[in-house]
């Protein structure tokens, strides 16, 4: 059957859209890795997603010869624990180094998406002021992290760049949303999304920046954002 | 000054009750490491710690020879990357079994305390039940992954079990909150908290019983729990 996952290779369950299905699928790019690729209906979810992520019902899900690993972070560990070499490592080999890059992606996950979600659903001027302060302030830590770094990785794109890369499609409606430039707000980071964008990994996965918008405001219609 | 944190060795600012500063004390006397303790008046807090963790501001805060370390997962892989072979590995050596310990992990983050927080909030009958369900449904999964290993390390004390070994001297808190027994709707894990208890580490580093209640009752008249 089309919905049985392979004993062999690698599948990957993912929402063209979602920022966690997004990092998976640019570290899979990333590595040069040969895999299934399978779209999942978030409203809709399928028995495979459901049966492979009992506790969490989530995308993104990995399948690699028929073991599953899910939760976006842990799956960025798993490839590049199984695939080291190809081409380059996403964490560096020093233990510090490591830990750094492990802090900052899980700063990422604790505060980026909810200051995103409050700019969208701000109302009125000064939520408004406040919910675009706060984005700014937690991309600003973020940039004061890059410095003047090419990637979060140095001369390499890693862990801490893939964990946030999957938020680079979004960030035009952050913009659009807070009325501000990442280019005037946030001049380091918006050279490293432009970076990050020109990769191919990125034109393989990013979607359109029209369709996002799109697909925000849908989201705002289905759920009173 | 006695508040420089020295330019050798290992230090840990922690506080006596908290779940994430238990996991970092318990994983270095696991590992042996030799170390200062640095209790923190959470209400107060020290300028240390305000200097080296400027982003969270929270303990635990692991320095060692200078360096800092924050957040208590990226702490137990710091330690268990530093120290590897001391006594034994917090994490496995397959891939696979390390990012089911990670997924594990992450779900004692994302589910466990605010489980335990509800079971400690709920007010009247019906509120009480449900989060005693819930409280009680979470701790199931994890019963379940446990089975009937010893640890969920297997024979190794290891990563997962220290994740969740932060919440055992909060157990009793949860049984008296919710009116239930762990040793009857979760037998397994009961069994487990047991052998945890009994364990070097946590002779060393586990509060005592009645000082965790006492101070659940000053929280909850601070915060209006």
């Amino acid at each position: 059957m089309a919905s049985e996952v392979s004993e062999k290779g690698v599948v990957l369950l993912g929402m063209w859209a979602s920022m966690f299905g997004m990092r998976a699928r640019i570290a899979l790019e990333e590595k040069g890795i040969e895999y299934e690729y399978r779209e999942e209906d978030l409203a809709n979810k399928s028995e495979t997603l459901l049966r492979l992520n009992p506790v969490h019902k989530k995308i993104p899900v990995l399948v690699h010869d028929g073991r599953t690993v899910c939760e976006s972070l842990v799956i960025l560990h798993y490839i590049d624990e199984v695939w080291p070499a190809a081409p380059s490592k996403l964490l560096p080999s020093d233990p510090f180094a490591r830990a750094h890059a492990r802090f900052w992606a899980d700063f990422i996950d604790k505060k980026v998406y909810n200051a995103g979600v409050n700019l969208w659903k701000a109302k009125g001027e000064e939520a408004m002021a406040e919910a675009k302060n706060e984005f700014i302030e937690v991309m600003k830590l973020l940039e004061n992290e890059l410095g003047e770094k090419s990637y979060f990785g140095g001369e390499v794109f890693g862990f801490l760049d893939i964990a946030l890369a999957g938020y680079v499609p979004w960030f035009g409606t952050y913009e659009l949303s807070g009325g501000f430039s990442m280019e005037v707000e946030l001049p380091k980071l918006a050279g490293w999304v432009k970076r990050c964008k020109e990769r191919e990994s990125a034109l393989k996965v990013f979607p359109d920046s029209e369709k996002v918008n799109e697909f925000l405001n849908f989201l705002k219609a289905k759920y009173f954002l």
